[in-house]
């Protein structure tokens, strides 16, 4: 087998075989194959696509390429959720109690934030002694003890995907919907759920600008988990403005709590509720509906705070902190951003809210960089909202007082203003299953 | 400007800057730009394709990422011609004579062979003491003198198209019109000729198979000769066949001087007049078919003949040799390939025969190898002959036995027979000015 034969065919819009998918990936991790070679054929793959046998057999290749996390020891199911990535997505936060409270297992691997974006772990991280780093065997005694436990990626999942990934980044071919759909489900499905619910963000805040984009490439996930014998569902969820209030890592955990206190019932929670429903009723065989009422349960009982502090507790966190989320640490100063005009919230694009938190000290602009976390925004508003000029749309903390300028500045391009009341776009497009 | 946002643009579809491509050119000749995002660049224009423009400043970017030959001390025209590679073709021998008799100049760099196709370059070092390589000085004072002067290439001429190509032919990227186009022309601008006629072979011996690709390849090659003001034309012409009866080093240079002495009047000699007559019509200024007859004259004259004299001495060549074409070496040993049944001839596949030629040593399968010069093939019929079974079609010549087994039996595939008189295909098809 050549590879430059591989190339070619892919160039020349023809299928490749399992055997040519299983050459380059295993050639490319091993180092036999040169990456010019590689962002080549990557490049047809943008121009030619994959179809569906041939994204499966990526995603196993790179599945194979590495580790892979075995829960058959644990009793019942295991649910598992990923986000294609959000501003002021803490739905993990949220959604791994209220499910583990109804008896489906969550043991989990999240990641790190980086650019725009935050991650679970960091977030996680904002909390008093909470450890994201365990060892396999206390990471599945967490789950088979508590049936919740949420740590960092440890381990080499999907080698060959950190490989490609890195140099599709720096080629142009990151936006291919076969290369992400198996990017994404190579480490999930190495990450051995047994149900997997996908929230694919799309709108200006998301990776996916447009709608079709993301049901194709929730289609084309779903297909895979399927293949793999799995229980997927994906849900194509609205990413045009930040999800929830708060954006920041401590500030994020707080609206977390919040919401499982009952305090809030925004776009966070409904989405929550439409999260864990769908993990519940995949996982359990149950209607959605019934999944959806014994979510709502969950959170109006209390069952799902007191999981969460269970959980938080078992992973050597301050639980005390989740008795009064006023007291996690935020950052000392503080500044509002003021309505320019009257008028209705028009737009608060996620993206550039993200990109302020992140010039605020919240998010990381590469990876070795440090997170100030309690740093963040709170919003005041949502789209549809009506201002008075000079009334605060947002609350900005910082540990670093010359931050604020070019913060606030940028922040400020996130919103627009309209006379009439805007059409709001549906929180949740639709859901694949 | 970030590489980077090149791939992308250009992965869009969308036209990049003279700056743009500049910067890549430049980049990946001094190495600062890795090779696998030239190869993902390289990949998208064969999908995106690139512009009138873009072509021409790639080419321009490629032509002064090296040296120049510089001709402007030689009085009169310089004319020069290329062709895309076929088997058999030794019209270079044949048509720079004539030129040069008609007080056009030539001042010619040629190449070696690889693959199935011949290099002049290979061919002239069959004549005994023929020099091809001289100094810059010696060159320009033979093409003072003597009006004639063909070298093999010297100096660094394009060297990002040599670091470009060798990247295409690993990725899968060589054919793409623009990238050949200015491929070529980069080098033929480098070698400094005021017209350049361009012989773009068509059909199964040819690069491009198919006449409407060597069609959008000549338009392409004969748009950028203009943009740097040249005088240029490109002649369509089929490779269907092999050009005339002789493959191999010697035996092709023995069939350009049987040419010129007026012994044969096939499709090489028509082929060859008719580049002549377009080099000489746009270097003087005089219509086509007064320039025919004066090739015409030429060969019939014997001045061609012996303007091959002069030349061949002036570069240290035995032109005896030319009086006597017998007395060049040919292989020992030969071997017959006869007909496998009565027919007509409707196939000599031109690339087998090319293979089947260097299965006898006239060519070389990597750069390093050592040429047989001696070696090669005679054919004995062409396309539409009637020939009875067991009558011979060709005359193999190998200065190694062991290598007629494996030479016969794929030169036996190059041959077709049919019952009926095949429609045979126009040699030229069409002249783009």
């Amino acid at each position: 087998m050549r590879m430059y034969d591989i190339i070619y065919k892919k160039r020349m819009g023809n299928e490749l075989t399992r055997e040519e998918i299983d050459y380059f990936v295993r050639g490319y991790t091993n180092g036999d194959i040169p990456d010019y070679q590689i962002s080549a054929l990557l490049m047809a793959i943008c121009f030619s696509s994959m179809n569906k046998n041939e994204t499966l057999y990526l995603t196993d290749a790179m599945l194979r390429s590495g580790d892979t996390v075995d829960l058959s020891s644990i009793d019942g199911i295991c649910a598992d959720k990923h986000s294609t990535g959000g501003v002021g997505d803490k739905t993990t936060l949220i959604v791994a109690p209220i499910v583990s409270s109804l008896g489906v297992k969550i043991a989990k691997m999240s990641g790190r934030g980086l650019g725009f974006t935050g991650g679970t772990v960091d977030k996680l991280e904002s909390i008093d002694g909470y450890k994201t780093s365990l060892s396999s065997s206390e990471f599945l005694s967490v789950v088979k003890e508590n049936g919740i436990c949420v740590v960092g990626q440890s381990g080499n999942l999907a080698p060959a995907d950190k490989k490609l990934y890195a140099l599709r980044d720096v080629t142009a071919t990151v936006d291919s919907i076969p290369l992400i759909a198996s990017s994404i489900m190579s480490k999930k499905l190495a990450s051995g759920a047994d149900t997997i619910v996908l929230d694919v963000k799309t709108g200006s805040g998301a990776f996916m600008k447009s709608k079709d984009d993301s049901l194709a490439l929730a289609r084309a996930m779903v297909e895979i988990g399927k293949g793999f014998g799995k229980n997927v569902r994906a849900l194509i969820t609205n990413m045009d403005e930040p999800l929830g209030y708060n954006i920041g890592n401590s500030l994020e955990v707080m609206e977390a709590i919040q919401i499982l206190k009952g305090y809030k019932k925004n776009d966070l929670y409904t989405l929550c509720i439409e999260l864990s429903a769908n993990m519940v009723s995949a996982s359990l065989g149950i209607d959605i509906s019934t999944a959806r009422e014994l979510c709502v349960n969950s959170v109006e009982s209390g069952n799902a705070l007191c999981k969460m502090k269970e959980w938080i507790t078992a992973q050597g966190g301050d639980s005390s902190l989740i008795d009064d989320e006023e007291r996690l640490t935020v950052s000392p100063y503080k500044r509002e951003l003021l309505a320019e005009r009257d008028g209705y919230i028009s737009k608060i694009c996620a993206e550039t809210v993200g990109e302020a938190s992140m010039l605020l000290g919240a998010g990381r602009k590469t990876k070795d960089d440090e997170i100030d976390l309690g740093a963040g925004i709170v919003l005041k508003v949502k789209i549809g909202h009506l201002v008075r000029k000079n009334e605060p749309l947002a609350l900005l903390y910082s540990s670093d007082e010359s931050l604020f300028l070019s913060a606030t500045e940028k922040l400020s391009k996130a919103f627009a203003y309209s006379d009439e009341p805007p059409k709001k776009e549906p929180l949740i497009y639709e859901t694949i299953t």
